[in-house]
């Protein structure tokens, strides 16, 4: 049958998920989870569907009570809002309504490893550019007619920031959608949501990091009506399950619970971020729920396959023409004390 | 912003899934949702991750105790087995894998209309080979050389299947892979699983028709492990999530909720199709969880929006080139003999 395989699915390798152990007494730092579990508004609003008849009827294939929900949160257009299977799904749709095959996506670089991987699965080209000096976008930007420019912001796996005054800039100069994906949004001082009425913005966002919902799988976009008329097309029709929808809803409409957590989140980000200090690492001042830690004294991958060994993992990421570092999530303060303590024996 | 979207896609008008009230007290016959629950055990199995800590963090990958359970079940390598967030998600991985822009996809018709819509998606070519007299596939195939051949069977609309033998023909006639659709199999006498010793046979099934979990998205293809190795690279990485994983895993364990369910929906399809040519409706025999009525007495279409008006859905379907019918769901026997009634005063 391979032979019947598009080449470039064949030549591919895949992207390569962070590990994900399914069993327990693991202090797990590598995938940006949130250490603290979902608001019970979710809870409550997922088990009311599995008691309900909703499980064996189709769900609502635009989402609308969630759109009502997240419109009003975000003070926008509810029919402006996309539902996604997670905001993997919102970028495989954006690929493929903007991206034809030969097409280019273009990112600056180190960021987010799947926008390569988007590129391959869509026959199409990636250009990675590198940030300037402090993690900045450069200026003027070098390709301005990519069929899809995506700035992921906060970063991975530097957890930097870039203005939406630069975002902004980078719009106006594109001739092509620029897709700010804001996984990490919930955990920085600002967000570009004020951006989408620019008509080639698009804002994406997930449940997995602060809303603590990664094993549910909800992501959403933000943009303009007309566009979500056409993303919609390219949609399965039944993106996102009824328990999903009830969840996201829910975890949505409790504020005061994301409030808490993300401050716990930030505090033990401050405090850990000054603690690897002390231990030699460099860090960067972080707006995401992780830091990327590099070590001028001693290669980083020896430090992640140590910790690995003692039950901690972390993500160690090496990219080409860059180098390598370990960008470690904000668990919770036990788990941090236990990683630090650990990092003490080691470096 | 929509200069931006790919022509293919701003050409489509987009598949229209069929009505999804959210709201109670219609008789819903339109999207041939099981009129029982799921089995209570798929129920406890997301109470289960409900209670656990597994919502905030991501899911298996790669889906391994369902795969596991799956490979038992229907006696093939867990490794052959692609899980997916619903069957159209399993068509869509099929779609990207094997169908370049420009590329060709092949089905008989009438049949799923979605077929076409992956066709625009991918910027791809669709040719519908119509059926030979008695619902048949048409021998010698006419198209040897799609780049995807998609069969359903049991089909849509017509609740018709074709052979084992008929489908192994067509296999060895293709020069490309044969995809058979089978969502309604297990309301049918036979399945094609063993057809997945050909080089080129995937099976899809879903668990929203027979398992009645529509709502959760899930399913699955059955093929060879080196055939799922490529399609792992063009899923997204985390396409199911950890509940529906746990449902559907459930759900398969508990074959003798299954058969019981199964079988009364096979006696309410007996029941339906008789008291349906009574009513000097054409029934074909089905072997799906609905049938298809056509009524050479009068046009379908006024019918269907009668029934509309008294809040029993039923699917329109007009196909050109070879007429129009309903659609109708094998609901419970108390729904059935509503519509029955109904008809009864229409006609």
């Amino acid at each position: 049958m391979s032979q019947f395989v598009r080449p470039n699915i064949r030549a591919m390798t895949g992207y390569t998920p962070g590990e994900q152990p399914q069993g327990g007494g693991i202090v797990k730092l590598n995938t940006n989870e949130n250490p603290y579990p979902p608001s019970p508004r979710a809870f409550e609003a997922m088990i009311e569907v599995l008691r309900s008849d909703r499980l064996r009827k189709y769900p609502d294939p635009l989402g609308r009570a969630f759109r009502q929900t997240a419109g009003m949160l975000y003070g926008v257009d509810p029919d402006g809002i996309l539902i996604g299977n997670g905001s993997d799904d919102i970028l495989t749709i954006l690929t493929r309504a903007f991206v034809p095959e030969g097409g280019l996506i273009v990112s600056p670089t180190p960021s987010y490893l799947l926008y390569a991987t988007l590129a391959d699965i869509q026959g199409a080209r990636f250009e990675g550019i590198p940030f300037a000096d402090d993690w900045q976008l450069p200026s003027p930007w070098p390709w301005r007619s990519a069929h899809l420019t995506l700035v992921a912001n906060p970063n991975s796996p530097s957890g930097t920031v870039v203005s939406n005054a630069s975002l902004e800039r980078l719009a106006n100069e594109l001739d092509g959608p620029l897709i700010v994906d804001e996984a990490y949004a919930d955990f920085a001082d600002a967000n570009a949501i004020g951006l989408t009425r620019l008509p080639n913005v698009i804002v994406t966002r997930t449940l997995s990091k602060s809303y603590a919902l990664a094993g549910l799988r909800f992501g959403f976009a933000i943009t303009s009506p007309a566009t979500v008329r056409e993303l919609v097309k390219v949609k399965d029709s039944y993106n996102c399950d009824a328990l999903s929808l009830a969840g996201a809803q829910a975890a949505l409409e409790d504020q005061d619970y994301l409030l808490q957590i993300r401050a716990k989140i930030i505090a033990t980000r401050t405090r850990m971020t000054g603690e690897l200090r002390k231990l030699d690492f460099d860090v960067l001042p972080s707006q995401a729920n992780f830091v990327w830690a590099t070590c001028m004294k001693r290669p980083a991958e020896p430090i992640f396959e140590e910790l690995k060994r003692r039950n901690i993992l972390v993500r160690y990421m090496n990219y080409a023409g860059f180098g390598d570092g370990l960008r470690i999530s904000v668990g919770s303060d036990a788990e941090i004390d236990r990683l630090l303590e650990e990092l003490k024996k080691l470096v």
